[in-house]
């Protein structure tokens, strides 16, 4: 009578464990996509910042050549 | 004895199902984590995003201004 | 006859000063004319020159805040 | 003494011819000048709006940049 009292209550753990395992590998399952999505967000706002720095690169040129318009403009205005 | 026997396989399953639920736990709280961590990745994304819609209209301010100032000098170069 | 000769001569001569001295007036009113467009020119010259510099300062101010704007882009880019 | 007379007169009409003509002369002079003047200062004219123009085609050039940079900017915040 223990005997199967034991023998019920091992088989309810058992049941409980496999159950326990099976969420255990969904989890980690979503840890790993999780890590994946948090890595390649990381990624794509790097590269997000490259193309917004050579924007930035850009911009700088552009800044540059009107001031030297500017300076041109003002040596004719004055000059001449 | 297959009592005995049972009660030791009992004791291993406790503690595998013991361990197994720790796990559970540990895992849990990475994915909360990460996921918050996504979340406030995107946040911070929105908001810069935001950010750059802002200075882009700016810009746009900059560039409808400067078209005006060329327009001016356009009708000083032809008019007078 | 020698009066005569120098009554004829006098009329010649009094013709010819009357002639030169219409193309006195004449030439006075061409310079005064001249004159009178020569300043009008400068004063013209030097109000497109006064429009020009407003023009410049107007450009000084976009050039100043494009560089506002390229400043923010890059405390954007590199702060958050 | 009528022949006397005319001599006289004829004296102070030569002179008066020659000095008429002596301003003649100058005034042509003036007006030589002032017209050589009054066409240097259009040719001048002329150049500083050629060069005006020049700046005019160059700043259209950069306002035409600075708008392809802001679409790309544009692109960037929205497409990706």
């Amino acid at each position: 009578q223990k005997a199967n009292q034991l023998q019920t209550q091992k088989d309810t753990d058992s049941q409980k464990l496999q159950e326990t395992e099976t969420r255990n590998q969904e989890l980690e399952a979503q840890v790993v996509e999780l890590e994946q999505r948090l890595e390649s967000s990381q990624i794509e706002q790097e590269n997000f910042r490259k193309s917004l720095r050579s924007l930035l690169e850009l911009l700088d040129g552009k800044i540059f050549e009107l001031t030297e318009l500017r300076d041109s403009l003002a040596k004719l205005i004055e000059g001449s």
